[in-house]
Parts: structure tokens; C-alpha cells; sequence
């Protein structure tokens, strides 16, 4: 078997005052990219300092986690918001994480767009371009990570913007390669083993087996394991366990 | 009498969504130096964004104002706050507004505190050490735009960074030098003509009229003219006019 | 022609802090009913209780305006939330102007959704229902203002909660009776003359001019004057003339 | 020894949107007065219909937990507020909890003011005063629970509103009564048996030992236990077991 590299990303600094949420310190031990949120939907400015000084000092790669400005939705819920203020939004939270990171020695890597946002932007069309939009006049070089196929990556072609194609541990994918909505059961998959030898089989053979039994081609540089469930932690240990097991290099995409 | 120069400063970017405050477009045809709100007492991310554009395109200087988190109290309520929590918050906004400042084509040339947080670091040590803590983190070389003779400004010289002297256009002096406080009668000057000749004596002879009648001296490198009162763009209008007529150049101090 | 009553009702308490919006005194000198914000789209808690002071002066009765909890964007973008949440969300905002309002010596009499969620409620069955059960919850006998043959009215019925439908005195209607979009011009009016007659059509004679030409049957116990608008005073002193001088009483719907 | 009776209070309904704070499932099985957060501190909407549902099961009874607006500093963090805004903020806040209260069958029984705001009405009269007349407006027979000695009791007591004297299981007392500041070592107790022992002193003896080793008197008619604290649950367990052994009966105290 070749040698094979992936990063593996989690949401992190979703703390916000006294709220605790994840647990940053055991999980940047494990990941090699941060998205670390940026105050919109969680996150706040001391809590992103630690995570991005947490980040630094292990060496994992910080990316900007935007989201629409709703800490009592968590960034869940999809705001029907006009595009140029979209685009407003997210040029103020990667400015904000980027002095945070560099106050920690680090620097902002990447953008990748948070829960409603994240799901908006796989097919609605103005909310993408919005995004990709910020990012790129923040800085042209800044990849987005996100979902192969999405909207959200084809405007990011059309500017020149970096994409980073990513897959979820532990979600259920439709036989169309989609996401398995977390309204339906078995949308989540919850066994460490059993998410270890799925993520083996995305990144070692580029497939992954859908709701319906049948398998299909899945593109990954980058692994999204979860931070804040329960057994968070033990599941990326298994994941990251499996892949070195196997030979898998784990290193951040940028 | 030898030729002159001074820096015209005003709040700006306070606007908040729907809610409009001040006049941007006419005060940025006025001033040389904008403080433009950052988010934490005014200004959504795409206020700050047309103010930036037009400060840009106008060649007003821009300056982040950090302020306390208070849209409800508009920064102007003090909160005793923990200074690793205040320095984190002003970094957050240095970068939110750097970010939108840097899609105008411009940069962030300066921070000024803002209300309640303006007052604190006069006299509030800890306070006034993790304002510049922040600033010193963000950039060395950034100057700081506030009151001679502060707390803040003495440990701005404690780090090295750079300190800028203003006076108050509309403001009635005590004779110790400090501002008479808003809960005065008196407090706050109305009279364009009288507050331009004010200005004049500051900005040429160094001196102003104390509310006790006594003459005190003054450093000025910086006039600030308010930009959300009634009558403000008349105010400012006559500031700069009288300058002119006075031959004092009008320059952004950086 | 035989007397007629009507209410006239406007969106007031929509200040926040130092931000100042509409012109409440004058306008609660105008209308018969003021649709008071309940602070998750607009109105801290010190502008409201003024709000119903004035109203409670002034005679005029109070309803709770409530909201998505969204001040940047000023409750105008829909948001995605879940039934449950958003019931609590409007037991929360009436119970809060309710204090207020019973602080002023007046109490709240009906309630009326705001912006995005008055647009939503129109065919939004879950989001509509969310809204009926917490106005029910809180007292069966508050009405809802909005509109005829929206889904908000279909599950007020259901639950027996009174609906009392209300025209829009400056919007173009479609001829199926629905307004026409913002986004589309003509959208809006901007005569004060214009307007008042066309209210004098749709309370007199039922009957409105759609867009189209035709000529469309509209019920009305209330009718909508905009309070934040350049010309909102203006418009609304129109209105009530040519009501009054049509002779059609004036009085709040409760 | 005589039968006692003594009421139960911890802070409650602490959670914000994903965000969970305490256990409030097995607090409600222990205490007898819940006092549920409003929304300013913490608290979303959806949270405190639960937690006031969940109360109104077990019988427990509801206070409004006012605070000021401050979700990112939990409402530990003094804001300089003018007293008339205080009271606007205390009203809406009342109001929003009793409507969820009602919804869950139940009512706002007392007012506690919660964190900075708490520690700010010992000693600050405007804003003790501004409470006060929020509460007095709400409601006169409302009682306030808090610090005997308090600022906040004596202006309670001018107007007429009842005052319920709390003493706290877990925290250390100065020996003028005082607590001991949380920035002091040994300001707060962690040993479950030593706590319970304390309650017991001070509820059956009207003693405890203050921190320099003497017995001070104290009256207490309802003892706080911390919620959210780790072991809150078998702290509070301890408190209550020790008190029904002692044969103290546990009695809201309305």
C-alpha cells in the first residue's frame, strides 16, 4: 500500500464566558487543523486566545470557522441574510481570529464555514459567493475547506480560491455522496472502531459505504472528527490510531 | 507665526444595521483621521465596511476604536472587567476592523479607546496596560490615540508605543487639565465660532481657556471634533475652516 | 354611507440605546394602536418602557411586535429555528413588554409579528403554529394582527386566538391580494395624498387597486402606517385626516 | 430543640442555546426555590421554559435571577449603569420569566439579583434603589431575596417590599459578616460534611464561624447552594440530608 497523508480537522475555541464546550487541550493533541470559531456563533475573544495558543504550541494549523452571527442558535439555523453583508461578516471574523492567531505566533490557514452556514453554501448560490468572496480579498492564497461538489467550491474555482475537500468521520453519506440529514436516524455514527475502519477505507481507497449498502468514490485531504459530542475524544483517538496504524501520514494541508 | 500642522479625528462607523448615527460622507470630507468603531459598541461589519471604503477613497487615515461590549450602553458604561479578558477583546477588534480596512486598500494607523473604556484608561491601570498590552501584541510600531498626562499613555511609554495627544474641540477644560465631566452643566461646547477660535489657541499658542477662567497649556497632535452630535458637520466644517484660514496644515499624524 | 370604525397601527419603541429610529411622540399622537418592539429585533428596555408611557398616556393601545432575536439584521431575515425555540422565544418577548407595559399603567392587547417573521408566518405553517401556541399560552384572548388568508390566521383559528386583519397603506398589492415584494419596485408609495385615498378605498369600500389595474376586495379592522420612513408622520397625519374627514371613526380594534 | 424550617435556593436555568450550565434536573429534586436566570446573564428562551416547567413539576418554586445585559461576562462584571435603565432592564426581565413561568403553570415568586449585580446592591444605593422600584412596579408583594444588612434590604424596606435574608452553604464569612472575596483563598468551602455542618449552625443556632476563627450571628430563612459548581449536586444532597436529620423542615419560603 502507498503511503497516504491526511490532515484531521476539528471545531474548537466553541467555549463562550463561562459556557464550556469540547475539550480543546486533549483534542489539539490529536488533530492537525483547528477550526477554531470566531465569535460569531461561539467563541469568545479569550477563550479563541487560548485555543489559538493551545494550537501554536502543539503545532496544529489554525483555520477561521465562520458562521452567521447567532450565539443563541450556535450558528445553526440558516439566516436568509443579503449576500454583501455575508461577505462583511466573514472578512470581520477571519480579521478578528487572524490577530488572535497572531498574537499566539500562528497565522489564520484556512476558512471553513460553520454548521447552517456550512450547509447553506453547498447549493445556495449567493451565500457562496459571498464567502468565497471574503476569503478571497482577505487573502487570494487562503484555501476553503469544505465539501467536494458543493457550490461553495465551485465559486472558489471560478475566483482561484484553494479548495480542501473534507469527510465526516462519523456521518451516514446518501448514496449520491451527500450528507445523511441529522434529522433522520442513523444520520450519526457513534462506534469508534467502526468510524476508524470507515475513515481507513476513505483514505487509503477513496470509498466509503452509503446508507443504502452500496459503496461510493469519496475524495478527502482532510478528515472532520467531532469535538464537542460525547466520547469526542476516544473517537478521534481511534481514528488517529488506525491511520498511523496503517501508515497514514497525518499532516495539515496547507 | 510659524507654519503649523494638526490631525482633525471624529468617531465614525457608528452606525449599527438599521440604525444610522452621524454623518460618515460628510465628516470624512473634513477630518484627516477616522476612528471607526469595531463592532464591540457600534458598527455591524458592513457599516464598518462603507466607512473603511470611503475612508479609503477620501485618504482619511483610519483608527480601530475598541470599546467595551456594550451595543445595548454604547460602550459608554464602565465594566470592571478582568484585563486578560479586555486584552483579548481589543486584539479581537484590532483584526476584525484591520481585516475590513485591508479590503478598502487601507490599513488600521492607529487604536483609540472609546467612551467608558476612553475614561477607564485615563486613571484605571490594569485596564489601561491591557489596552496597550493589546496593542503592543498586535503591532509595535501602532500608536495610540488619547488624553495626555493618562495612565495609558504612561505605560504606552513603558512598551515602547507610540502615544498621540489630543484635545477636545467642544470639550470645557478644569484647570488640572482634565475634561469637566459630561454630568456638568457646561460640559460640552455648541457654538461653532467659539469652538473654532477655541481650537486655534490649542492647535497655534498651546494653550485653552480653563472653565475656572486661568489659561492652561495644552499638547495637541491630534483635534478631536465630534461626528454624531447636532450640528456636528457645521462644527468640524468651522474647526477645519479656521485652521486653514490660520495656516495650519491638516495632516493624519502618521 | 354608513359610519365606519377602523384602528391605525404603526411599529414603534424601535430605538435601541443611543440609536434613535421613527418618531414615537408623534407618531403616538397619530395612531390608535402601537405595535411596541419587544427587544430582540429593536428597543432596550429603557426606550420601550418610554414607548408605553406615551402610549399609556396618549390612549393608544399596546401590542408586542415580536421578533426573531436578530438586532444587526433588525428581525428583516428569515430565520431557520426550530417551533419550540421560537415559541419560547415570543412567550418570552410578550411577557417582557407585558411588565413594561403594566409598569406604564396599560398592558399589552394583542400582538403582532415583526419583519421576517410576519413574512414568514404567511405560509410557514410550523413557524406560524409556534407563534399561535405561545399567544395562546399566554393569554387565549390576545389577538393577532396580520394579515387575511395567511397561515398565521389558519392556526389562530384553529385554536380559537381572535385574528383582526390589517391593510398596508403604502404597499402595492398583487391581484391575488398579496403585497408586492420590497425587491420589486413600485413596491412601495410615497404620496401622502395618494396613500390616504387608497385608504379611504380599502376601509370605506373594501376595495383596493392592485397592481395590475384591477380592482381587488380587501378586509380591513386595521390599517398600517409605517413609523420609521422619511414622511412617516406626514403620510400618517394624511391618513387619519381623510379617515376623519370621510367620517370613519377612529379607535383602537380591542 | 424546637422544629425549624428553612427554604433551599440555587441559581438556575443557566444554560444558553448549546450551551449547558448545572444540572437543573437534579437540583430541582433538592431545592425548594429555583431561582431561574432571565436571559441577560444566561438563559435562552427555550431553557428557561424547561427549567420552569421542570420547577412547576417538583414543586419547586420560581425567582427571577435579574442581571445585568451581559452573556459574555455571566453577569459577573460590574456595569456603571444610570439607575433608570437598571430598572427598565429588571422590569423587562421580571416580566419575560413570569410569562415563561405561567406557561409552565406556575408564577415569579421573588426577585434575586444575580453575580456582579448582587454584589453591586450591598453597597451601591442608586442601583439598589433601581432594583427595588423595579420590583416594587412589578409587583409590591414581591420579596427580594438577598443579603441581610444590604443597601438593597434598606431601600426594600422603605418602599415596603419584603426581604428574605439568604446565607451561602459554601462560602467563608469575614467577621463583620461580610463574605469573604472569591479572589481570597479559601473563600469558598468544597467539603460536602463541612458544609452541611455549617447550615446547620447557622439555620438551628443562627451561627457561623467566621474565617478569623470567631462565631458570628447570622440570619438565614433560605440557604444558597451553588448549581453549577463541580459537585454542586452532592453538596446540595449533603445539605438537605443534614437538614431533614436535624428534623429542620425544607419550605419555600412564600
Amino acid at each position: 500500500m502507498a503511503t497516504r497523508t491526511v490532515d484531521l480537522n476539528a471545531d474548537l475555541g466553541e467555549s463562550f464566558g463561562v459556557w464550556q464546550l469540547g475539550d480543546d487541550d486533549a483534542m489539539l493533541s490529536i488533530v492537525t487543523s483547528a477550526n477554531v470559531a470566531c465569535g460569531f456563533h461561539a467563541g469568545d475573544a479569550a477563550t479563541l486566545a487560548r485555543t489559538c495558543r493551545l494550537a501554536a504550541e502543539r503545532g496544529v494549523q489554525i483555520g477561521a470557522q465562520v458562521s452567521y452571527r447567532d450565539l443563541a442558535g450556535f450558528g445553526r439555523r440558516f439566516i436568509d441574510m443579503p449576500p454583501e453583508d455575508l461577505t462583511a461578516d466573514v472578512i470581520y471574523q477571519i480579521g478578528a481570529l487572524s490577530a488572535l492567531a497572531a498574537a499566539a505566533g500562528s497565522t489564520v490557514s484556512y476558512v471553513k464555514p460553520h454548521g447552517a452556514l456550512y450547509n447553506s453554501v453547498v447549493s445556495h448560490r449567493d451565500q457562496a459567493r459571498a464567502v468565497i468572496a471574503a476569503v478571497h480579498t482577505v487573502n487570494p492564497a487562503l484555501p476553503v475547506l469544505g465539501l467536494a461538489g458543493s457550490v461553495l467550491f465551485t465559486e472558489a474555482e471560478e475566483l482561484g480560491v484553494r479548495t480542501v475537500p473534507e469527510a465526516f468521520a462519523d456521518r451516514a453519506y446518501r448514496p449520491d455522496g451527500a450528507l445523511v440529514s441529522r434529522r433522520e436516524r442513523n444520520a450519526v455514527l457513534h462506534d469508534p472502531d467502526e468510524i476508524a475502519e470507515r475513515v481507513i477505507s476513505m483514505v487509503t481507497r477513496g470509498r466509503v459505504d452509503a446508507v443504502d449498502g452500496s459503496t461510493i468514490p469519496i475524495t478527502v485531504k482532510s478528515v472532520c472528527v467531532h469535538g464537542d459530542s460525547p466520547g469526542a475524544v476516544q473517537i478521534a483517538t481511534a481514528v488517529r490510531g488506525r491511520l498511523e496504524a496503517e501508515g497514514v501520514a497525518l499532516n495539515a494541508f496547507s
